[in-house]
């Protein structure tokens, strides 16, 4: 099972695809989309839908996972954040993929245990779950990675939950 | 000369097209895109683009407008209206349409000529300038004209002033 992570942003966009085998976890592949300041903001979404097309096509991905936004301080950089994160749904729609969204939160949970969990100890800890001897570079990857080792885990918990009550849930 | 005006939302996407012909404007054309709110946000998005790209194909405009949303007090919303705006932008970036975005005051300024005006003021103006006998119905109609006849002023201003200081602006 294939599942791409996708950390929305308009000026770097990170994504991480994370393999599952039996209960093994590995990173397969992962990357950055940056669009550049200087040129105006349709064509910067233009790009970044080409981009994330590109990818998504070459990933093959079951599970499509995006981060959930709620709120920014910044009003700019969350309209920009929302505006990506919408040309990012978009793509994982238009490639018939199913797609999850996770809070950073939930994310901090899922991977540390922990709501308060710092960026760095994620980023640590999904290091370890996928078994890399360093932390992946730069953080947007490993941002993504942490989203579909989150959908992996809390799948993983969900039929264990299954399993354990007979029910499915 | 045609402008489409985008009023973007993701329950509620407005559209309306303006024709200039001289220095007379009339409306062509406008409606309300609406999703299904029970269904999943890809889906959702995913019929906005098709709607869109659609009204975009049919309407043939030299330049769309776009709301700029900078601040919306709930959060959820706001995110919202960003995807929604995020996929406005791409249909008017991939049809190779100039794309121009107006906050809601600078349509208030070019409309009535008052930052504080209400919708109320600016609908009525905007079917005033477009020589309607009643405000267009529903209103996202009409705020989407006005986004249309806001640039359409604001171009003829630009004009102006480069005619009588005799700069290209």
């Amino acid at each position: 099972m294939f599942v791409l992570g996708i950390d929305p942003g308009l000026s770097r966009c990170g994504y991480g695809l994370v393999r599952r085998t039996g209960s093994a976890l590995a990173a397969d592949a992962g990357g950055v989309i940056t669009t550049d300041p200087t040129t105006s903001l349709p064509a910067r979404l233009l790009v970044l839908h080409r981009e994330l097309r590109a990818v998504v096509a070459e990933a093959q991905p079951d599970v499509v996972v995006i981060e959930r936004v709620f709120f920014q301080t910044n009003a700019r950089t969350a309209m920009a954040t929302g505006q990506a994160g919408g040309v990012a749904l978009l793509v994982a729609a238009e490639a018939g993929c199913e797609v999850v969204q996770y809070t950073a939160n939930e994310v901090k949970m899922a991977v540390v245990g922990y709501g308060g969990a710092t960026k760095e100890q994620v980023q640590r800890m999904v290091a370890a779950i996928l078994g890399l001897a360093t932390v992946p570079r730069p953080p947007d990857v490993a941002d993504a990675l942490a989203l579909a080792v989150c959908h992996l885990s809390a799948q993983g918990l969900r039929a264990a939950i299954a399993a354990t009550t007979g029910a499915a849930s």
